[in-house]
């Protein structure tokens, strides 16, 4: 029993079939074009870029004062090169696409412009760290189920999500293309937590458990806000007077102020909705108005049908239905 | 301080005490059987696939029409022979399940099975091109945030999560058993979004950040359907009248027809529930009977309690509260 | 066109810069320190142990009577020796945690308790495989797309999550600090499932499809309990009366007994809540009090605005709307 060698024959043809269908209109193929920058390595440069934020948790072990100058100097070293080279893909990629042309030479010097860029993020990196060590508090601060910051950093989704949203959204300060996008979802993959880049998120941010939560790129996020798993910082998309084209560019999510914390699976839609500080969005609550400072909003007693075997008494806790 | 080394010498008794756990009926071993699928060839067919469908976008950089066949000719090659083995397996193992017998001898010639159904799946990859095209630009024209179709095919989990399950709906509809829940399930793990592969679904498909989403069995989905994160199309598996036993085979998920939008977090139930052409389910909605066409049902102002700190003015924005 | 020299010659005083950010109260390295246990060990750990827990399905193929002594005592072996390293690690990172010193020495031999702690787990396979065997049983019972128990061992992600979540519990229950925490963080990376593994759980546990589930580190769950995806059996963590202050190590979450059923997106909260005996929560049903044996509660009618096209006919199915 063994493969027909006959069907084999047929395989060049089929190839030849597949390659015809490579047509330079089909819009899912990139033959013949500069390259675009490479998953691998963005996320060979995630994960570089958070050893030297967070030295000494996961990839190297051992590090102390006396060789931590070595280490980190060897890692800034070959981080400036994989920058430089991803960044100017990203632009060479965004003038080929803006100008509707295929090729690969231009005028400008991409690898001088992101060499600049790599750079400039390389030099935010000492801000960035104090900017994450607020949000590892934060999450240490908020969860009674945490015993040290050092579990926060190793194995919290939340501080992942954060850490690479950080990241990306100095890339997206910088005007680079297409990359910010790339680190965010390879984030997404990780944790279920969908971050835009374009974002804006204040110091102490929190959010617990995460898988679900989706926070649009017209979002505005205050300092000490915390969020739970399956919460939607999102866009009103229809309105009663819709007409079905989309707007793109206008300030679409929420605004949050700062010290509000907003539970599992709320959603909170539109540009003009502002939530304002020191509020309580409740579980499962969905907000599509703005909401005054102080306030605290949660589900009415909700309507349920309670249905017990034949002849039981009620079922539900005597006492108001209330949190 | 070192480790107790009579402690290590329970090792071999705790190794037969394990061993004597593994019995024919434990249901949790798969002991002195033909081998099931790889997981991990599994895995590497998916990322073949995907190399044919996207040329140039991940793996490989610098293909152009002057090495683009050899480079497709080589991955049909190598797809040939490791689908084959696979479904053989697959189909192997299947025969095993349903006639109950431990024998990897069969009359069947399997090899020759599963090389028929391998070649007739990548006959399909054309077709499958021009649908994922329809998917990729749906998904440009639906998110204000996207820039290029690049973007979409770099990096969309919605995108990635339709991919595989339109080769794996393939590859039910070659009656190839198990792989296909092997496919959706790899994608499930990387996007959070759960497509069971006997599922149809039309072309222009969207999913929008994905996390969550549930797509049963038997759900029917026309074209130009749009998906948020969360979304749930799933069973009603209890009734008024339920009885405890499962029914299997019955068409349980519900229909959505053409050109139908399903905001963030709504979940439709039922094998007879009908979402009619041109209609939007608001998000949270919870749908469980059927929509007329051009319809839009959205959550009612919801019955929200609202507190705000003592002495200070009623909360919630002025105006009626809707989207 | 290449990178600028003298702007590469800014990266050593970068690099100062960087390493002058590591303070040893910055909360975010962990440099001069004892080493934590490492993530990939930690991983390699439970893929061996799931090698051990289901033999056959994964990593080795061709496995039988005559050759299975051998693989799982080389396994065994290797689990010993690396479990009683990254246990001595947690248990020395506890120390230094709890007594707030930085010094690797300590008086207590870290080593020999992790390797009573490690066999001790060792010893507990048998039981584990019994107990797990139940949780396919009960997926292969619960799910009416499933074919065979082998697909539930081989691609159910809820699985993957009980059986991580009942190996780290047993870690638990031995008193080994911060890895399973490290554990069920990683199932959750994998599977969208976050189970606290402080979390107690009978047999016959089932979860389907999984994404967005959390299960908290106090909740009770009886027998032949069955979860969907996006169910959160979570903390009430804000009253009436609250004034900001967490509550640690007290029953924050909620008991389910036996039989019960909770569909997708139901949120049940509060360390209180009791959902009785046979019991059937709906989707997206929020619960916050308990609820009496063999009781069924549901989403009443829900509050919709059903809006059609000028003109048409009302659009909701005739009849009643309710599941």
């Amino acid at each position: 029993m063994a493969s027909d060698v006959r069907l084999k024959e047929q395989l060049p043809r089929l190839t030849d079939r597949i390659v015809a269908s490579y047509t330079p209109d089909d819009g899912i193929n990139h033959l013949g074009h500069c390259p675009l920058p490479s998953y691998e390595a963005i996320v060979e440069i995630l994960l570089d870029i958070k050893d030297v934020l967070y030295p000494g948790y996961r990839r190297k072990i051992g590090l102390h004062a006396g060789n931590i100058v070595y280490h980190v100097g060897s890692i800034i070293d070959s981080l400036h090169d994989k920058l430089t080279t991803q960044i100017a893909r990203a632009l060479r990629h965004e003038d080929r696409v803006r100008n509707n042309h295929n090729d690969c030479e231009s005028e400008t010097d991409y690898e001088a412009k992101g060499q600049a860029m790599a750079i400039e993020l390389l030099e935010r990196i000492p801000d960035l760290r104090m900017t994450l060590a607020t949000d590892v508090q934060a999450a240490y601060d908020g969860d009674p189920a945490c015993q040290t910051t050092d579990e926060v950093v190793f194995c919290y989704p939340g501080i992942e999500a954060i850490t690479v949203y950080r990241i990306a959204h100095e890339l997206v300060r910088l005007s680079v293309p297409f990359i910010p996008r790339m680190m965010t979802e390879w984030a997404h993959k990780q944790t279920g937590i969908d971050i835009h880049p374009g974002a804006t998120i204040g110091k102490y941010f929190f959010i617990d458990h995460g898988t679900g939560v989706v926070i649009g790129e017209t979002c505005e996020i205050g300092a000490h806000v915390k969020l739970y798993q399956g919460v939607t910082l999102g866009a009103l998309s229809f309105k009663t007077d819709d007409d079905g084209s989309l707007i793109r560019g206008q300030k679409r999510h929420p605004t949050i102020e700062d010290n509000v914390v907003v539970y599992a699976n709320a959603t909170i839609l539109g540009g003009k909705t502002v939530i304002g500080r020191d509020s309580v969005i409740g579980s499962s609550v969905w907000v599509t108005k703005s909401v005054s400072p102080r306030t605290t909003v949660l589900l009415e007693k909700p309507e349920l049908k309670v249905r017990g075997a034949a002849g039981e008494p009620p079922q539900v806790e005597a006492g108001s239905y209330q949190i």
